[in-house]
């Protein structure tokens, strides 16, 4: 059978910080997903105060208490007692490299007959952790064996 | 030399809250490994409120302590302070979304000549967060290179 | 076009408790990443009280703040209270576990004509949360669409 490799460049749409359902921006954004019969994708942020992650896609407040509790975990030095060496970008930057490499800047997803192979209540999450909304690249890579010709 | 794709949808056995070594069951369940030379075992959870990850295979007591810490990291709202928003599925849903996606709810581990490459002290774990048992899915996908015929 | 998987056993420098830049060291001894068009670089630790992560690759203070903030979350049971079970090996090992797991010890990323694809400030991490200095080894997969020969 047939084995293909492709990768797309895909931007986010401008997202303020918190915790953001993303499937359906990103599996619009890659048609070529209908033509992999067994494979996978990989979704890559190339960035490092921002997180992928698979959750809930159902209750929106799933996601606010997970940003609360991140916040709550990793705590944001607002009132600058010196918690961090690194705060010149502000008091957002350094919380939110530590929650990227916690939560992590990429999924990989099985492909089965043209379609994401995702549980009934799982979701493609994007989380940003940094205050103003930056302009977020996911670079994804889909692989696998072609749906027969 | 040939490349493949395979998929395989297993049930793991229903396991109380706590953290699991499933490494026998899962690589028990897909004897196809074996004819890979070169490649990728892909585990992917299909469920939002446990995870997998490699860890200890051991001590069981590293399980005992991974699950306990986890608890004291991400706080189960017992006394109803109100702590999350989302509650409605009990007091251990919540802190289970977020463990989930702190620990992860899928692993790649490489194999080599018909064997997970794994070191000597490491194996899978599934970790489940609710209290009651659930009936939990693993989609896995094997790729690589076959052994010669 | 021709597909292509390749293993390589790479043995990091013995590196102390910390977080570290370790880019250099990976790709330089991957050479075979030049042959790839379109893929994935699979780095796997082959041990349980370590990790990869990607993140920031220009201010140390971020690596050093970083490792002070996991401490900080996962607590080391320095005055012998008893918090963990697992303490034989002393008082840094079971935190080792419980981050490694937090973190991860793999990471996946994207090979785009010959090059990592990776942000203009992201990096990889070897994060060793043991106090003595160990030999550790991490298995690379390379897989992918091979350049026009």
């Amino acid at each position: 059978m047939a084995t293909t490799y492709s990768q797309h460049a895909l931007t986010l749409p401008l997202l303020p910080r918190g915790s953001h359902l993303v499937t359906e921006h990103i599996t619009s954004s890659l048609p070529e997903i209908r033509n992999i019969k067994c494979g996978l994708l990989h979704l890559f942020l190339q960035h490092t105060s921002c997180a992928l992650t698979m959750n809930e896609n159902w209750d929106s407040d799933v996601r606010a208490d997970m940003s609360d509790s991140l916040d709550r975990i990793v705590v944001e030095d607002k009132a600058g007692k010196g918690i961090y060496r690194h705060d010149a970008e502000g008091s957002d930057d350094m919380p939110a490299h530590i929650k990227s490499s916690m939560i992590g800047s990429s999924v990989s997803i099985p492909i089965s007959q043209g379609r994401l192979a995702t549980g009934t209540w799982q979701g493609i999450w994007f989380l940003e952790f940094r205050n103003g909304k930056q302009r977020r690249k996911v670079l994804a890579t889909i692989q696998g064996e072609k749906m027969a010709a």
